[in-house]
């Protein structure tokens, strides 16, 4: 059987957590050796970097570096976590990936696509999730789940507006690349969610029906 | 006086912070506002991303993935310190600048001149240096001195090669870009190095004769 590539993405409070462990569930009952990491982080270094990420620098972090170093990250990521598990023949489930860079450093901070793009490029060479699971959820929903659950990160605190910002260019990505990506209503109950976001994952990769 | 940004690279135990001092005296003389900084660094995330670099990762750190670090480091230091700076008449002296990302991951780790470059106009647009200041030395001597210091970091504990190729580097950058570039042999003594500094700031930027 090909490995493949899955990568789950989300506003904040979405859930992917909770609907990674449903993708989980269907390998291993598959019995598909697999691996579950995030972005950004899966690595010492760029557990590291997460951490300068999401810490409040008391001042504004340039948005050039943070993406920068969300690409730093996923280079050491990439070729330590990634591409190995591929290479042995595991599956790979990250909870975010490059789609979340275009959504929140594009779409949310308004750097250009094309040089989102050309890092990529430089990072990823051809590699690209084989799947991408959307999850969908108006931001405000989203953001009043993650306060619930404690004190809000640098992300976390940006405004409504950079998150709906977000959630409309992941939308994008959706309509632009159809065929790698699955958008999951989940606004639904969590019942709901599972069943779909089954359906779609079994519709996408027919390897696990 | 248009103001100046000037850089000072070199190998490992080269002297930079003496020779900084010598132009520093120069600026001070001539009543010039100008501030000293280093890269990596010269800002908080700076500062921390230069701990990264520095630090042991138990593991090889991805050569793509420092290279970004040391980007997103100076995007930081850009925005926040350098840019501000000029923009307030004032001369930046910078112990090390991206001939040093040139020397050592594009000449020392063997990533690809051209991907060094796209960042550098991805971070810098069309800024560079005025003056860039190359303290030459055999590595050997370098390290040496360096040793006799303290602990090695990561960059100063790489092979004799290694550094090797950084000094070639430099000079093939000094060749390239003979009217920016002023090579000061480091291997004299100490006041005949402040001499030539001296009189090669001097001749480069006619307004401090």
């Amino acid at each position: 059987m090909k490995t493949r590539f899955i990568t789950v993405e989300g506003v904040e409070g979405v859930g992917k957590s909770t609907n990674i462990a449903v993708i989980e569930e269907m390998l291993r009952d598959l019995g598909i050796d697999y691996i579950r990491t995030r972005e950004p982080g899966g690595t010492g270094l760029a557990e590291n970097i997460r951490s300068l990420l999401l810490e409040d620098h008391g001042g504004k972090l340039a948005a050039l570096s943070e993406l920068l170093l969300i690409f730093a990250a996923r280079a050491d990521h990439l070729e330590k976590v990634i591409a190995p598990a591929l290479e042995q023949g595991k599956w790979v489930i990250c909870d975010r990936f490059t789609d979340a860079t275009f959504a929140y450093q594009g779409g949310g901070r308004g750097l250009p696509r094309e040089i989102i793009a050309s890092l990529e490029s430089m990072v990823q060479g051809e590699l690209r999730p084989d799947l991408t699971v959307i999850l969908d959820l108006n931001p405000e929903i989203g953001l009043e789940r993650v306060r619930r659950r404690g004190e809000l990160d640098r992300i976390e605190q940006e405004t409504i507006d950079f998150h709906a910002r977000v959630r409309d260019c992941y939308l994008d990505i959706a309509r632009r690349e159809a065929d790698r990506c699955a958008v999951i209503d989940a606004s639904v109950d969590p019942d709901a969610v599972r069943g779909a976001l089954q359906a779609a994952v079994a519709d996408k990769l027919p390897e696990l029906r």
